[in-house]
C-alpha cells in the first residue's frame, strides 16, 4: 500500500523520536537522573488535562495539549536552553525558527502549517491556550524540583528572584496555580536553602 | 494557600512521575537504548492527534490522546508486560487491575472514578476510542522496530505470525493504519530476516 501523506506522517514521527534524547535540567522524582523533553511533554499534557478547570480564561484543551505535546520539539535541532540561561537565550529565538521549518515541513503541507502556526502561538503567549500551556511548562519542572530537594536548583545557583520572575508568565495562565505553586512549591524552598534567597 | 484538591491533584503528577522508569522492549530510532513509557505515550498520543482522520469510526479526540497518555500507568506498579510473553500476560490482568485502583485512588475521587473508567474502557477495547487508542499502542512500536532493523523482535525471536496475530485489533481502530503498517513496517522485516517467517 502506497500513500505519500502517511509517509511523510510516519517520517515526522521518526523524526521526532530525537526529542526523547533532548535532556532537560530539571531531575526525576528519584534524583537519579534528569528528565528528556519527551518525558516532559507527557506529564506536562496530562497536568494540562487533569488542571484545565483553573486555567484563567476557558481553553481550548485540546489544542492546548497539542501545544504542549510539540512545544519542545524544535530543541531537536536547537537543543534545550536552560531557564536561567541567559546566553543561551539570546540566540534561542534565532535557533529554534530555524528548527521549526525544517521540522514541521517534514510533514503534509496543512498539517505542517497548523503545528507551525501552534508552535508559533505558544511562543507568542497571547492566547488564552498559549498562557496555560506557558503554566503547565512552568509548574510541571517547580514540582520535580521541589520534590528533589531542589538539585537542580542548587546545581545551578538559581536565586528566588529568577524563579518568581519566572512565574509571571505562569499566573498569566492560571492565577490559582501560580499562587500554589509558590506558596507549596517554590517558598518551602527558600527555607531549606535550596534557593539562594534574593 | 491551602487546597485539598490541588494537594491531591500534585501528589498523583508526582506519583506517576514513576511512569519514566518503566522500560519497555522497543529500542529509540537511535538504537541505543529502549524506551520508557512515558516516551511511548508521549510519541503515541502526538500521533493518535495527527492520524486521528484515519479512524475507522469518529472519534473523540481529547479522549483517546488521555487515554493514551495514562493507559500505561498502571505499569508503575505492575511493570511492563512484554506483548510477547505469554506467561506474564497470565497475571497482567489481576496486577494491573490493583494498581489502577491505587494509583487512580490518589486522585480527588471524581476525577479518579474518571480516569480509572477511562483506563478500564481502553483495556476493554469495545469503543472507537479505545480501538483507536490499540491501534495508535501497536503502531508506534511497530514503526521504531522497523526503524531498528527489528533489532528489539531479534532480540526476543518474535514470529511475523506473533505480529499479524496483534495487528487484529489495530485494524479495528483503522484498517487505513493497520493497512499501511502491515506493508511498510512488517512485510518488509520479513524479507530482511528481522521476524521469523511462521
Amino acid at each position: 500500500m502506497e500513500n505519500i501523506e502517511l509517509d511523510k506522517l510516519f517520517d515526522f514521527f521518526r523524526e521526532i523520536d530525537k526529542e526523547k534524547f533532548i535532556g532537560r535540567q530539571t531531575y526525576l522524582t528519584n534524583a537519579v537522573r534528569k528528565e528528556n523533553d519527551a518525558e516532559h511533554a507527557w506529564h506536562a499534557a496530562l497536568m494540562a488535562i487533569l488542571l484545565s478547570e483553573y486555567a484563567n480564561e476557558k481553553i481550548d484543551v485540546l489544542k492546548t495539549v497539542l501545544m504542549i505535546l510539540i512545544h519542545d520539539i524544535v530543541e531537536i535541532d536547537a537543543g534545550d536552553t536552560y531557564a536561567y540561561d541567559d546566553e543561551g537565550k539570546k540566540t534561542q529565538q534565532y535557533r529554534e525558527q530555524a528548527a521549526a521549518e525544517r521540522l514541521f515541513g517534514i510533514l503534509p503541507s496543512e498539517k505542517g502549517k497548523y503545528l507551525y502556526d501552534l508552535w508559533q502561538e505558544f511562543e507568542l503567549c497571547q492566547t488564552p491556550e498559549a498562557k496555560f500551556a506557558h503554566t503547565m511548562d512552568n509548574i510541571q519542572p517547580l514540582m520535580l524540583n521541589d520534590h528533589t530537594n531542589g538539585l537542580a536548583w542548587k546545581e545551578h545557583g538559581v536565586h528566588l528572584s529568577q524563579v518568581l520572575k519566572r512565574q509571571k508568565k505562569t499566573a498569566e495562565g492560571s492565577s490559582v496555580l501560580c499562587e500554589y505553586a509558590i506558596d507549596n512549591l517554590i517558598m518551602p524552598n527558600v527555607e531549606k536553602g535550596n534557593l539562594i534567597n534574593n
